[in-house]
């Protein structure tokens, strides 16, 4: 049980077609994932080759700031805009499969981009099962 | 001249496709619907109609989370991903046009409805016309 | 062993004087409390007394960000700016007690104010933790 | 006139003891220094003398991080929470004054650090003189 799923399994409003696991699910992901890339950013920029990660630092930076923001639309169920849940998730999605392919070339040799690789992964999928869900 | 259009005159990186004023002006109208749509959102809660705002008040905080997400990514031009900053234009815009359509319901009764609709319109302008430069 | 600590582990800048488990700590109780301030104004925002719960929307909103920024502040080491971290950690920890106090007050009538306050709770002591190994 | 002073226009809430100018005048400071210290981040990246812009790099991300969260605070009235508008604006000016000092070391070489080391000086201004206002 987590924080989100305890306040989802407490919230009064209506969930629309979405199940709250899967919604619990998308939003822990996210919050992973934003953390994973806003760390990871930070980290490849302390390594000596940072002139060659600058793709992957602009990736990651990116990447932080949709997962936010899609953590911030995904927590709100009054007046239910789904359609911007949508749009969001499908950027969200594109977004960390692009910083997953950033990192993993980068991931042998780098531990937290291995980590952050697989953080992007598991929210990029998270993102697309719950926008399967919400069709 | 802002500073957001002094910041892209000193930019080392490459910019691309767009021209430094189409960017620096989608980023400006990203910041100030940033700012209606937060300062909107209390004001509605502030309303003694507030129950009836619940959709306008959702709108504009999603509203507000996409542009201050687009905001950070369009500021960004080394090892530029442009993929990434058209799905958040394209979604940015879609949530200002949504917004811009629940504040206008309410526009004639609150004056912070009017201002926040406008500038949801400028900002929904400003990522449509920076889209087709990207394109 | 979350995504935060995986981070930490692989993560090659120095620290500094904060031992990993009490930063990992402190950043997974700021990603918890963003979420759960951001669920439980928005569940507010749903509920029927919502006139009476406008205070307790603003801290939670206010809260909520307030975490956001704190998180990914410590998600960064490198040129470590300790000054920058401990004030922030002080006004994260006097919001999310300004929060868990207006929480508490509905907490017995409204689930998600019970869970929001403990979040809220248990972030605060994290910052506070973590403010003393700063100094 | 900006979209933030018609904002607090039409704003319905009592804005406190902060009048109308300095309030609006702080969160477009606010909105300036995070476009600014966003962009320079990246212009700090995209120079092959990186690895001597580490720390300045590291000081744009926080300080806009900061700014962000406190341009968010600044725009709510309702429920009004002058103790956490307090902290945050302390911290904020901390960390433009601090991203200033970076910036300012390079702003001969970098035009991008000159911008941003003046945004920020304007924006740590600009917090102090609501500071005062709010005692």
């Amino acid at each position: 049980m987590t924080v989100t799923s305890d306040m989802l399994r407490t919230c009064p409003a209506d969930l629309g077609a979405a199940d709250r696991e899967t919604l619990a699910d998308c939003i822990d992901r996210c919050l992973d994932c934003f953390q994973a890339c806003s760390a990871c950013a930070d980290a490849c920029l302390a390594q000596d080759t940072v002139t060659e990660l600058r793709a992957c630092i602009r990736a990651c930076l990116d990447c932080a700031d949709i997962c936010d923001a899609t953590a911030r639309i995904l927590s709100r169920h009054t007046g239910y805009g789904v359609d911007t849940a949508r749009d969001v998730l499908a950027a969200c999605a594109a977004a960390c499969e692009a910083c997953a392919g950033q990192c993993a070339r980068h991931e042998r040799r780098h531990g937290h981009c291995a980590v952050c690789a697989e953080a992007c992964r598991r929210c990029a999928q998270a993102c697309r099962t719950l926008l399967d869900a919400l069709r």
